[in-house]
């Protein structure tokens, strides 16, 4: 356990808070929630997902309760389809039914859904009450730092929301032992985007022990949880409320919302949509006169075994429609993440429409290519 | 105009706005807009509801284009129905139809409903756009100044909100003329509640000229007006998150939201419901030492024509009941604002269950009193 044990903060002023990554974390949850002044005399909700429910529910809530705290929890489907205002309002009513208030505490134990489901309930409710990120996925070491909470609308996804700092980020690597290989592989796409916008040497650590993180060797997730983690960190702390510097965090993601919305949600996973969207801004980077980029980042992103192509029936035109749709667009112009190399992007406020449909199609012909 | 015209600023550091209280200002909304950075390359959304639209929306809407700025709008239902989670979706489905991004701002035009609803929009959508209140009641002096927005729970008011400051508040008494006469005494409630925590002067001021309020004097209402907000300014600006100092803003609303919403949400308005709130705090402050506060107190809101009494028939329990899901009964506590005196208040947070049954009952029985 020491010897994974990390800890990190997110400076923020008085919104600061630690990430604190490690085995076995969950058993001693009350512990780290007393560290960061977590009041124990209002209830405490757990929300947590059928998925992560079963495998880690009793052990946090036993930690929990042992220690004094009262917890409530809330369970909801796994999947996408939980990022739904209907889910929130479930989550609000049973709040208010379990006597949340002002000084409650609601934990997000799961991933990426879970966190930004459970954020949003907490920023909203009365106005806003704390909030712990207990993520129990790869992908969720992206989205569990940083306070970006949001539900998805029908028209397009993070569309409601609000920026809520956590209190505490507790990132037990053990919990990482029961994802599904396809889930393992999604989340290192968020992790090696990190190299790529920032760390050009964490980027090639990620290819470089690609094997290692999918194995899930606790030694290697740990390091690159931390990498990853600390570089987000970095970029939050600059720019807290997405004002210019957090955009590059976006890479890839531009055209990777739009494949999940007209792939339907859930078809490509968020990791895996991310990484044809990489591809794509390592193509844009090419064209802006940044050689060998593209075959660089393939390389990473196979060694990750994560897609880089556009399945060939795809509608073009509804993608196009849905960057349009995105909060990315702005004031009427396409704007990208594009990489000046690896480990250094740029934010491009006037992609042309046309450069983009032509990368599209390039996506689709790529399949069996290098 | 320029008898009228007055001008003030909410100090928030880097979210400190305007105010902006005169006759004639609708006719001149863009060039306040324009004072206040409000960009024109994004589309704004104009929010008003079924009362407000036919009587200012056009007026707005032509003053907005004719300098430039690219206008939709949404009306609502008018009444405290609209404050639900669906007109809130359906508002962010407008929003996303009209292409609003995140250099957009969203007017708010009527009174504490829509000022509440939009600013809740503007607050979510897209993690929050720009805010310009525009209120059209006396009661919104109060709800359009200081960013708490949100929307209600069938269980609770305000359950689901956040705290999003306008960039502007734009208050032009032109508006007033047309409230309906219960609308206005309900708005002189919350007048003479800023009188009554923070300014004896002013609390006697308004009872002086309850005469002149009532009759929509401009003078008077701009002069009502400007101390209220301002009252209400300076204490946001010590205390914006409502840690401590803002609770006081909350005098006579313990009560008053039990009453709302046991009598059922529109049975009585706010500013009633508040009325007989303040009646109880000010027993409450006799219950705790304060001779004569009741009497005072009481000749203040019969000379704004407001209620002090309780129905005989509202279900007592079902009162304290409400009063213990509130928002401001805090780890186990009944949570009060009491009078010291006129002008001054202190939080209790020590007020027990029995002396408030005992104040319910005395309001059932007061009808004919004083």
């Amino acid at each position: 356990m020491a010897a994974t044990l990390k800890t990190l903060t997110v400076e923020l002023g008085e919104r600061s808070y630690p990430i604190v990554i490690g085995e076995n974390l969950l058993a001693n949850a009350a512990a780290y929630l007393r560290k960061a002044s977590v009041p124990d005399k209002s209830p405490l909700m757990i929300v947590s997902d059928e998925n992560t429910a079963p495998l880690y529910l009793q052990q946090l809530e036993t930690s929990l309760k042992n220690d004094g705290y009262r917890t409530v929890s809330a369970v909801v489907p796994a999947g996408e389809q939980s990022k739904s205002l209907d889910v929130y309002n479930d989550l609000i009513t049973q709040a208010i039914e379990a006597g949340l208030d002002r000084s409650s505490t609601i934990l997000a134990l799961g991933g990426g859904v879970v966190g930004d489901l459970a954020g949003f309930v907490a920023g909203t409710y009365m106005r806003g009450i704390r909030f712990v990120q207990v993520p129990t996925t790869i992908l969720a070491h992206d989205s569990s730092v940083g306070g970006k909470v949001a539900v998805n609308h029908p028209l397009a996804k993070n569309m409601i929301g609000v920026f809520h700092q956590p209190e505490l980020v507790l990132y037990d690597v053990d919990t990482l032992k029961s994802l599904p290989p396809r889930e393992v592989r999604a989340g290192l796409s968020e992790m090696v985007k990190h190299g790529l916008i920032w760390d050009k040497e964490f980027a090639y650590w990620c290819r470089d022990n690609a094997e290692h993180l999918l194995a899930l060797d606790a030694a290697a997730l740990a390091h690159g949880l931390e990498k990853g983690c600390g570089i987000k960190a970095q970029i939050v702390s600059r720019d807290e409320r997405e004002n210019d510097l957090r955009a590059i965090l976006n890479l890839g993601h531009t055209l990777g919302h739009a494949i999940e919305a007209v792939a339907g949600y859930g078809q490509f996973l968020h990791g895996e949509a991310i990484s044809v969207g990489m591809a794509a801004a390592a193509l844009l980077g090419e064209e802006r006169g940044v050689a060998g980029l593209y075959a660089e980042t393939v390389s990473m992103l196979k060694a990750l075994e994560l897609p880089v192509t556009l399945p060939e029936d795809i509608d073009s035109e509804a993608l196009m429609t849905a960057m349009q749709r995105d909060k990315k667009f702005r004031e009427g112009k396409m704007v990208f993440i594009v990489p000046l190399g690896i480990g250094s992007v740029e934010i491009a406020n006037d992609v042309d429409a046309d450069t983009v449909r032509t990368i599209i199609e390039r996506l689709k012909g790529r399949e069996e290519q290098s």
